[in-house]
C-alpha cells in the first residue's frame, strides 16, 4: 500500500473531519483562542498601523460584505480578512502556539469570520473549521521547525497562511482535491520575514496570510489548481522553508492529537521573557512605596536579560522587551496591560525614575518562565516573590475568568462602545449558534 | 564615510533618478518590452485561468478602476494588477532576464499601468517607473542568483514584487524613506514556488507580486512603516531566501548599467531548449513532405535532450517541452505560436505521426542555443539547417519587426476585436503621450 501524498493526506483530513471527532476539551479551547482572537482585535483596531492601512486600501475595497472588529467600516470579505487579522495581531497579545511560536487564531478566525458573514454557516461549522485551521497552520508549522523560524520566516505569516485556507476551505465544502489546491495555492502565497518584527510590516504578514489563505480557498473552488505536491515535493513548500523536513509532524496521529491543546494566552502584551517579573511585582506591590523601598531587584533566566535588559527603552514597541520598564508599570499602577506599553507610559516620568531603580541579575538556573522579585525596604525588611511559572504558561494557563478579564480590559481601550458581556456570553454560546456571523457583527462599533 | 543601506541606496536611486539619466537604447528597450507585455496579455487573457481567477474573485472586487487587457471587465486597481500580470505569463511566452530567469515586465507593467489609470501620468513617467522596476527587480534577483532559483524558488514572483513596488512607488513620487518601505513592504510579502510550474499556482505567483508591489506602494505612501534593512538585514530578504547575498549587485554602477540591456523575448511559446530546434525545422521546411521525406534528425546540446525529449506530450503544457512536437509543428503548421501548443495541436493525428518520426540525437559540443536539423529525402537528398543560435537569444534578438509580428499573432489569437495597429503605434510613442492610460484603455476588449 503506498502512503497518501502528504499534501494529499492533510486536505483529506480537513474536508472529511466531522465535529462529532473534535473532543469537548479542544471544542473548549477553541472558544478560548476566539475570546482572545476578539479581545485582541477590539484592543487592536485603533491602531495607527490600521488606520494606516485602512487608509492606503480604501479606494479599491469592494462591497460591504463584512463587518471590522470594533470599527464601522464594511469592506469586502477579503479586505475583512486582512484587517482584522492585523488588528488582532497588532499589539502582539495574541495566541501562541508554542511549539512553533505561531499565532494561530489572527489568520484563521478572520479568514473563517470574513467567510460567515457571506455565505452564513452555524457556530458548530465555524468552530470545527477553526480548529482544523489552527491544525493545519501549526502541523506545517511543527514540519519545518525549529530551523524555519531561526533562518528567519516569520512563521505566523508563512504558516499561518495554510490555516486560513484550510478553515474558508473547509467553510466552503471542498473535497480533498480542492482542498489539496487551496493548501497548495496557500504554499503559493505563503511569506513573511522576522526582520519585519518591531515595524508595521509584521502585522501585514498575519493581515495577508488571512486573505490570501482565503483567496485560496475560494481559487480552489473555482478548481483554479496548484501543485499536487506542493507542501513535500521537491521544490515545495518543506524543502524550500525547511532543512529537512518532518512530514511525519503533519501526517501522523491526525484526528488523534489536536495543536490547539498547546495554545497559549498572553496576560500582558509584552514580550513572554518580561511575564514572570511582572507577575513578582504585582505580588509584592502592596510593600511597595517611593519613599520606603529602597533597592529592587529582580533576577530572570539569562535568556530574558539577553532579550529584555532595557533601561531606556523608547517607546512603546520598545517597552514590550524591558524587563525595568515591565516592572515598574507593574509596581506603579498595578497592572500591565496596553495602556501600560503606550509611548506615553514611557515618557510618564514617575515609570522613567523607577525604571532607574529597577536592578536585573541574570539566573542560570532559572527556567524561562521564573522571576524572583526582591523589595528591599530601608527599614531593612525584604519582601519577595518567587515566580515558579509565569501566568500564561503550560504550567499556570490564563484561566477562562483571567481570559474574560483580560476581554474586558481589551474591549475598553479599544472599543468602549462595544457591549463586552453580550461579545463574551456570544462566543461561549457560539457552538449552539445558527448563525455564526451573528457574533462577529456583534463585535463592530456601533457608533 | 559609512555606505548607505543596502534597501536605502536602492530606493533612494529609484527616487531620485531622472528620467534625462535613462540611456536611448533602455528607452527603447523599455517599449520593446512593454509591445511583448502587451501581446503576451491579449494572447494569454481568454486562457482558462484567468476565467477561474476572474470568477472566484468576481464577488471582492471593487469600483470599476483600471481595465483588462483583452477583456470588457474593469475592476479595481489592485485586481486589474493581478489579473493582468496573470494574463502576461499564462502562456510561457513573455520577456526574460537572462542572468536571473525572473520575467520582469508582467508583474512590473500590470502595478504601473492599473496605477496610472487611478493617477494620470505621462508616457515618459510611466516608462521610466517600468525600467526603474525591472532595474530593481532584477538587481535583487542578481543578489541571490543562482542559489534562489536553484533550491526552488519562483524568482519572478520572489523578486516581481520588488519590481511592482519599486514602479508604483516612482509613480506616486515616493521619497527615498517610503520608497524604502515600499520595498520593505514587498520583501514582507515575497512569494511563490518552483513546484507550482505546471499549474495554474504559477501565473499566480506573478499576479499576487503585481499585487501585493502595487499595494506595497500605497501603503508606504501613507506611511505604513517596513523594516529599515528589509533586504540587507540580518533577517532580510536576501539571507532569508538566498545564500551569501552578493549585496554590491544590487548596489553597484545604478544608474550606470541597466538589466532591461539583458532582457530577452521569446519567439515561440515554450521552453528555451526547443527554439534552436524550430528555427531549424522552418528553415528546412520548404524541403518537408510526408511522402519524400524519410528520417529526420535533431541533434541538440545534452541539456536539451534531457529537459525536452519527450514524444508523447499529453496536452499543451507538455508539449512545450517536447522537442518532437515542436519540431513536428514547425515543419507541418510552418510556425508555431500558441496555437501549435494548444491541447488540440498536441492530439492533431498528423502531429503526432510525425512526432514519431523525429530522431532526437545530443550533442556535447553544441551549444545550448544551438542546433542541427536534418531532413533525409527518400531521394537520398539531404537537407540540413545549423542553427548557431536561436532567434531570441542574446547573439541573435528578436528585432522590432519580430516583436511585432509576435505580437500581431498573439493579439489575433486571444483578443481578436483588439485593433492591433494602433496598439503597436501607441506603445511606440508612448513616451510623448500626454496620458499613459491611454495605451492599456486601447487594450481592452471592445465588445
Amino acid at each position: 500500500m503506498t502512503e497518501e501524498p502528504v499534501t494529499l493526506a492533510l486536505a483529506r483530513f480537513v474536508a472529511e473531519s466531522r465535529w462529532g471527532d473534535v473532543p469537548p476539551p479542544i471544542r473548549h479551547e477553541a472558544a478560548r483562542a476566539l475570546l482572545n482572537y476578539f479581545g485582541c482585535a477590539l484592543g487592536g483596531c485603533q491602531d495607527e498601523t490600521i488606520k494606516r492601512a485602512l487608509s492606503a486600501f480604501a479606494p479599491y475595497v469592494g462591497a460591504a460584505q463584512a463587518t471590522l472588529i470594533g470599527r464601522r467600516e464594511r469592506p469586502d470579505a477579503l479586505h475583512a480578512a486582512l484587517f482584522n487579522a492585523m488588528s488582532a495581531n497588532v499589539l502582539d497579545f495574541d495566541d501562541t502556539h508554542l511549539r512553533t511560536m505561531i499565532h494561530p487564531s489572527a489568520p484563521v478566525a478572520a479568514a473563517a469570520f470574513a467567510l460567515a458573514e457571506l455565505r452564513p454557516v452555524s457556530g458548530e461549522a465555524l468552530l470545527h473549521a477553526f480548529v482544523l485551521g489552527v491544525e493545519a497552520a501549526c502541523r506545517v508549522g511543527n514540519s519545518v521547525s525549529p530551523g524555519h523560524y531561526a533562518r528567519g520566516w516569520h512563521i505566523s505569516g508563512t504558516c499561518g497562511v495554510f490555516g486560513a485556507a484550510a478553515a474558508a476551505g473547509k467553510l466552503l465544502g471542498l473535497d480533498a482535491q480542492r482542498m489539496a489546491w487551496a493548501l497548495g495555492l496557500a504554499a503559493a502565497q505563503s511569506a513573511g520575514l522576522v526582520e519585519m518584527l518591531g515595524s508595521m510590516g509584521k502585522s501585514l504578514h498575519l493581515g495577508a496570510a488571512a486573505r490570501n489563505g482565503l483567496a485560496a480557498a475560494l481559487l480552489a473552488e473555482k478548481e483554479f489548481t496548484a501543485a499536487e505536491r506542493a507542501i513535500e515535493g521537491e521544490r515545495g513548500f518543506a524543502r524550500v522553508f525547511g532543512e529537512n523536513p518532518d512530514f511525519a509532524a503533519i501526517t501522523q496521529g491526525l484526528g488523534e492529537t489536536w495543536e490547539l491543546a498547546h495554545n497559549a494566552y498572553k496576560p500582558y502584551p509584552c514580550g513572554v521573557v518580561v511575564h514572570p517579573v511582572i507577575d513578582g511585582c504585582l505580588e509584592v506591590r502592596r510593600h511597595y512605596s517611593p519613599q520606603a523601598t529602597g533597592r529592587i531587584l529582580v533576577k530572570v533566566n539569562p535568556l530574558g536579560v539577553e532579550r529584555a535588559d532595557r533601561r531606556h527603552p523608547r517607546d512603546g514597541a520598545e517597552a514590550k522587551l524591558s524587563l525595568q520598564h515591565g516592572a515598574a508599570v507593574a509596581l506603579i499602577h498595578g497592572s500591565a496591560g496596553v495602556a501600560q506599553f503606550s509611548d506615553a507610559a514611557v515618557a510618564d516620568p514617575a515609570v522613567a525614575a523607577l525604571r532607574e531603580r529597577i536592578e536585573i541579575q541574570s539566573d542560570p538556573a532559572a527556567a524561562r518562565d521564573e522571576a524572583f522579585v526582591t523589595l528591599c525596604m530601608k527599614d531593612s525588611m525584604i519582601h519577595a516573590a518567587h515566580v515558579k511559572h509565569a501566568l500564561g504558561s503550560v504550567e499556570r494557563p490564563m484561566r477562562d475568568a483571567d481570559l474574560e478579564t483580560k476581554f474586558r480590559a481589551l474591549a475598553a481601550a479599544g472599543a468602549p462602545g462595544c457591549d463586552a458581556q453580550r461579545l463574551i456570553n456570544a462566543i461561549g454560546s457560539l457552538e449552539g449558534a445558527v448563525d455564526a456571523a451573528a457574533v462577529v457583527r456583534l463585535s463592530a462599533s456601533p457608533g
